[in-house]
C-alpha cells in the first residue's frame, strides 16, 4: 500500500470538527487558528535501524538533524519554527553522556534557529533509541503557502542544490561496510568530500530563503521542503494543486562534489538528484510577473513551470525527450507530519 | 538519577527565546500565546514492552488509551483538546487491519472529545510498536491553570476514585501469566472486576469536570491529572506551588472493586490508592471560599488542604498519624509532555 496509501487509508475517516483546525493532514504541517497568527504543527518520529545509523551517524549531529527537518517542514509552509517537544525512547546502552550529545545538538539547533525546547519526555525502550519530536510555528494568516496553490505558467524555483546528501550517504554506507571488513586500522578517506557528508549529517532548513522571499515581495502560490526527493515532491504539488509541470534536466542545480561521488559510485546523476531525498531545500512556484525578482536572489534556481494537468509531469532531458517524473523517493529521515 | 531528574538535567541549558512561549517544561502541557487564545501543547511516546504490553491490551484500546492521557494532559491545565497528531511505528508483525483496529480506537477517543486528528506520520520498526501522539488545546489566557498556584488554606479536591487501574492492571498480569502456564483451555475470570479492568483497558479525561468547574465558577488554583499516583502528583504541586499538604487516609476515593481486589492480592489498599497511578482523575486546589460550590459538585471530594512550606507533604492516618508523602509512582504510560 505504501507509506502515503496507507496514512490515507487510516485518516480517511477522521472528519475535521473544530473551526480552529484550518488545515489537518495533507500538507508540511497542520495549520490551525487560535487568533491573530496560525499556528503550524509537524511532527517527526526517528527510529533507530530505520531511519538513522548510530554506527556512522555521531549524536550530536543525530540531534540537530531531528530538529532541523522538522523547522525545514514549518519553513516550507512560509512560516517560522518556535516551540519544540523532543521525547526519547532509550535502551540501557545509552548513558547519560550519550543523552547530553544528542541534546547538545538539539541545543544547537535551537540557538541558530531561535526555537524554544518547550516540553520533554524520556522513557526506557525495549531496543534502541527512539527520538520523536513534534515542531510548532506561527505565520500570519494571509502569510501561509500550501502544497495546493501553484497555477499553470507559475514558475518552479528550487533553492540550493540537490542530492548531495544521498551521495553522502551512500559514501558513509560504502566506508562503513570497508570498515567492518578491514578491521581497526581502517581510516576512512573523506577528502573533497566535506561538502556531501556536511549536507548529509548536518543539513540546514531554508530560514534564509523564507526570509529573503519575504523581503523581495515574494509569496509562493505554492511551498515544500525536499525531504524525499524533487521527483516525489514535484508530484506532491502537482496532485494537490491539481495541475502538471516540465521540468529541465540541464537546471536542476547539482554540486560539483556530488556529480563526482555519482560517477565514482557509476550512478546516474540526474537520478540521484531527482530522487536523493533529505536535501531539506525548498521547492516552490511563483507566478511569472515575479521572474526578475527570483533571478536577483541567490541560490535560487528557476527549474522549469506549471502545466495543466493533462500535460502530467514530466523531465525535459538534454537532448529534447520528456521522461515522466515518478516519485522514487527515499529519505532515511522520511515520513514528516503530514506528507500524504 | 530518574526520569524527572534526567529531563532537568538535559533540558536546563535551553532558555526561552520566544515571547510566545508563556510556559515551556515543567507543567501538564506547554502554554504558547499566539493570539486571543492560549495554545497548549502534550506529548506522549508510547513503546511495546515498556508502556503497553500487546499479550493482554487490545489494538482498539491502546489508541483510545494513547488519545485519552495525552486529552487528559491538556483539561489538567483548565483547557480544552483541540487537535492530535499521531506518528506510528510498526515491525513487520503488524498488517493493516491492527493497524485499523489501533486507529478505530484513536477515532473514537476522537469523537467523544471532539479532537481533531491533523498530522499522521507511519514509518515502519525494527521491533515492535511505537506511538507518538502530540495533541494540542487551547484555553481563555485567563483560564489556564499551572501546578504553581496552590496557596496556604487552599483545599485539595480529586475527581473519580483511585487505585483501579492500578488494581486492574495487576489482574491482568496475573490472568496473563496464569493463562501462559494453563495452556489454551484456560479462561479468565474477570466476573466482578469489570470497573477495575475499564479503568485500566480504557480509561476517561476528565473534561466532565473541568466543564462544571466552569460552569460553577471556580477556577482552580493548581490542577494536575493523576497519572503517576496521587503521592507523586501532590509533590509536583507542592514543590511547584512552594507550599506543604494534609491530605486525609479516610478521605481517599476508592471504589469497593479496588478495595476487594487490594485484599485478594494482599496489598496495603492506601499504598495502591496513593502509588498506583494510571488513574487519569484530576488533582486540583481550590480557595477555601469554594467549599460550598465543590460540596455540590458530584464525583469530587475533598482530601485535605495546602499548608506552609515547612510542614512538608504528609498522609494523616485513620489513627492520627501523620506519614511523610513520598514519590512511589508508577505508570506504565509514564512521561507525559512536561513531568519534571
Amino acid at each position: 500500500m505504501g507509506e502515503f496509501g496507507l496514512i490515507e487509508h487510516l485518516t480517511k475517516d477522521f472528519p475535521i470538527r473544530n473551526p480552529q483546525s484550518r488545515k489537518g493532514i495533507g500538507d508540511d504541517a497542520a495549520v490551525l487558528s487560535f487568533g491573530e497568527k496560525e499556528v503550524l504543527v509537524t511532527t517527526d518520529l526517528l527510529l533507530e535501524g530505520i531511519h538513522f545509523d548510530l554506527r556512522y551517524v555521531p549524536l550530536k549531529h543525530l540531534g540537530y538533524k531531528a530538529a532541523i527537518v522538522n523547522f525545514s517542514d514549518i519553513y516550507a509552509m512560509n512560516g517560522n519554527p518556535k516551540q519544540i517537544t523532543v521525547s526519547l525512547g532509550l535502551s540501557s546502552r545509552f548513558t547519560v553522556e550519550h543523552i547530553e550529545e544528542l541534546y547538545s545538538g538539539i541545543r544547537l539547533a535551537c540557538e541558530i534557529y531561535g526555537v524554544d525546547l518547550v516540553g520533554g519526555d524520556t522513557s526506557a525502550s525495549a531496543t534502541g533509541m527512539v527520538i520523536s519530536i513534534t515542531c510548532i510555528g506561527e505565520a500570519d494568516k494571509e502569510e501561509v503557502v500550501y502544497r495546493s496553490g501553484a497555477k499553470e505558467t507559475d514558475l518552479i524555483c528550487v533553492s540550493g542544490d540537490l542530492g548531495a546528501a544521498y551521495m553522502g550517504l551512500q559514501l558513509l554506507e560504502r566506508e562503513n561496510t570497508v570498515a567492518a571488513q578491514s578491521g581497526k586500522n581502517f581510516v576512512p578517506s573523506f577528502e573533497g568530500k566535506e561538502y556531501i557528508l556536511e549536507r548529509q549529517l548536518k543539513p540546514e532548513a531554508r530560514k534564509d530563503i523564507v526570509a529573503i522571499l519575504k523581503e523581495k515581495g515574494v509569496k509562493p502560490t505554492a511551498m515544500m521542503d525536499i525531504s524525499d526527493g524533487l521527483s516525489s515532491e514535484l508530484l506532491h504539488i502537482c496532485k494537490a494543486s491539481g495541475v502538471g509541470c516540465r521540468v529541465y534536466e540541464d537546471r536542476i542545480p547539482i554540486d560539483y562534489q556530488t556529480a563526482s561521488m555519482a560517477e565514482e559510485f557509476n550512478m546516474n546523476l540526474v537520478t540521484a538528484a531527482m530522487n536523493g531525498g533529505e536535501d531539506y531545500e525548498l521547492l516552490f512556484t511563483v507566478p511569472l510577473s515575479d521572474r526578475d525578482k527570483i533571478e536577483t536572489i541567490n541560490g535560487v534556481r528557476m527549474i522549469g513551470y506549471i502545466t495543466k494537468p493533462d500535460l502530467g509531469a514530466a523531465l525535459v532531458t538534454n537532448d529534447g525527450n520528456e521522461l515522466p517524473i515518478k516519485a522514487q523517493g527515499w529519505n532515511a529521515f522520511s515520513g514528516g507530519n503530514q506528507d500524504c
